[in-house]
């Protein structure tokens, strides 16, 4: 880290005004943002995100999954970039803040570095990753885990949506199956800002999270099958009622949630029933579930309990049940460099700050399995995100740029 | 009832062959039958059974609401008729039995009586009731609805299916318009043969199910509303899962229906969650249940312990929760010397038989508000119906028959 470093001052009005323009594409009627993967709001999206880039200088490039690099040159274009950013695709109501917030601050971090006539040592990159929500296609975080090798690429594009729409297909079609290589360089070290999509910090009256790491998560999806029958004349204990089990498990996936604290979550955000008729006994049903847990022992545990749970409640409603583990990682500590360099930055701006765990799965999961990775947490109003009423203040916004800004310094200005 | 009846036997082959012709008109490539109310195809189905009743004697008429009369001349024609029949309209996957089955055993009754050359006393008509399906136009059973003034006709001749066409203007295209008032005039007795569309007489190895009544049916939309938020980051303490609570009241929901046995059927059919993604903690689930018993104290009791336990779910999971009943028919019983005769059919030809209640809806409950009425089930396999699987065996059926003859003799023939 260099012995000092410029004293710079990011534009909060700017960085606002970059956020709400954005936002305003796939705006939604209550205020949130409703812009799906791949879809012909995302190309906005992107299309306005790279003339932004281009319009600060970068040069930009666009890779096999469709993750966007907007390259800031350095005095040694041999270094490894230090790289920024997060994703612009939001949940079917999103809000305007989650992922667009970590690019918005990126491209500000290069605007303030432009406007100063600041060079730095490395590169700097700002990154937009494809599909990080995971509500198109899924897992989440498709564009990263590939880019990180941990998904395999030609199998990630062959992914479909509920329309059996592909990754690939609705790359070409909106213009982003771009050239160059997903992934294999060298990173100097990856930062992502984000709002903490939880309530910790603004329950604590901190302005920064320090992110040392992420939970780990194991992802299911469970179908449960019974027999349709018509709901007038079939006794209730002749029934095999695949909706009464599936209620049944997913009671038991909140308490599961709730016995194993500290940091444990447990989610059912996704059901399906078949044929889903108000007279007819469900046959069929769908539904996904999200484990969460710092501790992967204690993670282990919560599939063990899972298992059991469904396996008895199935056989009892005399149904079977498949769960079906789709998705796994581990919890993952992140670089102490770059957790050292993000508390610098939080001191240094005079910010209460706490450290933090992020319970939510970030782009940066994925990138720390091949760079040094930092995080920086801003509160968000009410802990509330995924949500079209997701909200944060300028001011905080503007705080976790400045460390942001700091933090890229740190690993792009030699010492 | 007469001291005798007169030893006349139906004819097995010539029913089913009936049946068989019949179910051409609409036919589906997997053996089912598509034959919406008031299309084409009902057009021809209509045609067809207005050509045998008119083969076999009868004088047809059709009413204002296209329900269709087919009247064989009794002694004494002052007397009111005894009726029988059903429907011949289907579900868009329908079978081959539901409704067409007691309008041809409703002929073949009548040409059993010409066969033998037996006059009784009272006219026979075989009737066959408009839109008992409800799947074109809502609710089910009009024809019979408007016939027994449970519904306003002219309300009923304007109701729209989803292309805004309307009854009264599909019944003139078709030419089924007819000159005759709906209803008002007196019925010696109603009977109708139908498949069980259950399970219960094909588990229990019996021939003739002598339905003692219909039950009461209670219908509700319910909403649960919590709050939106990330499945991540958002602790188990601090949630408002608007799907765990609609899970448990779903459970509850099949609880009580078990607790008020018997006959107690209970079911959730339909369910939305919204927004339906994978990790975002469901704020708001719609869903639907439909309860049913044969006892109207038991239905109301079945009223009350849901509205407790849904304010009681919702309350401790921190949701609200809207309970709207949208729809309510009390039990029907049947006419006991209906019931009767159908009882002394079954005895008499020695067919195995129990006593059942019907759980589904039929043209028989809203004649019971007109006429001494009675139904006879014969049993369906695997008890599925509005399905194109559907099938009955020829025996079942002439045997349902056979117990029809008896009992509209039984009625129509002075002691």
């Amino acid at each position: 880290m260099p012995a000092t470093l410029p004293n710079l001052r990011i534009n909060s009005d700017r960085l606002w005004a970059s956020l709400m323009e954005l936002a305003q594409i796939g705006a939604t009627a209550k205020g949130g943002v409703c812009r799906l993967a791949l879809t012909d709001l995302d190309r906005q999206a992107r299309d306005l995100f790279i003339r932004w880039c281009e319009e600060a200088g970068c040069t930009v490039t666009v890779d096999g999954i469709g993750n966007i690099f907007a390259r800031r040159s350095g005095r040694d274009n041999a270094l490894p970039p230090v790289m920024t950013g997060s994703h612009i695709d939001t949940q079917p109501t999103g809000g305007k803040f989650d992922g667009a917030y970590g690019v918005m601050a990126g491209l500000e971090v290069v605007r303030t570095l432009n406007e100063a006539d600041f060079e730095t040592d490395a590169p700097v990159e700002i990154v937009v990753w494809t599909n990080e929500e995971g509500t198109r296609f899924a897992p989440a975080m498709i564009g990263s885990g590939a880019f990180a090798k941990v998904f395999d690429l030609s199998k990630e594009l062959g992914k479909t949506d509920l329309e059996g729409k592909t990754i690939g297909g609705e790359l070409e079609r909106i213009g982003y199956n771009g050239a160059t290589p997903v992934g294999g360089r060298k990173i100097g070290a990856y930062f992502e800002a984000h709002i903490e999509q939880g309530p910790i910090l603004e329950a604590e009256s901190k302005t920064i999270g320090i992110v040392t790491g992420a939970q780990g998560q194991r992802w299911y999806e469970v179908t449960v099958v019974g027999q349709e029958a018509h709901a007038g004349p079939t006794p209730m204990v002749r029934r095999k009622d695949a909706l009464v089990a599936a209620s049944r498990m997913i009671d038991r996936v909140n308490r599961i949630g709730h016995a194993h604290q500290p940091g444990a979550c447990a989610t059912v955000g996704h059901v399906q029933v078949m044929p889903n008729s108000r007279n007819v006994i469900p046959g069929r049903v769908f539904f996904t579930i999200d484990f969460r847990n710092p501790s992967d022992d204690a993670l282990t545990a919560m599939d063990r309990d899972l298992r059991q749970a469904c396996d008895e409640i199935a056989a009892a409603a005399g149904c079977t049940v498949e769960v079906k583990e789709f998705w796994y990682f581990a919890p993952t500590p992140f670089d102490p460099a770059c957790i050292a360099a993000v508390r610098a930055g939080a001191e240094r701006g005079g910010y209460s700050h706490r450290d933090i765990i992020s319970g939510a799965g970030h782009d940066a999961v994925y990138l720390a399995q091949v760079a040094p990775t930092g995080m920086i947490f801003v509160p968000c109003e009410d802990g509330i995100s995924h949500n079209e009423i997701e909200n944060a203040t300028p001011q905080d916004l503007a705080a976790g740029c400045a460390v942001l800004l700091h933090a890229v310094l740190a690993r792009a200005v030699r010492g």
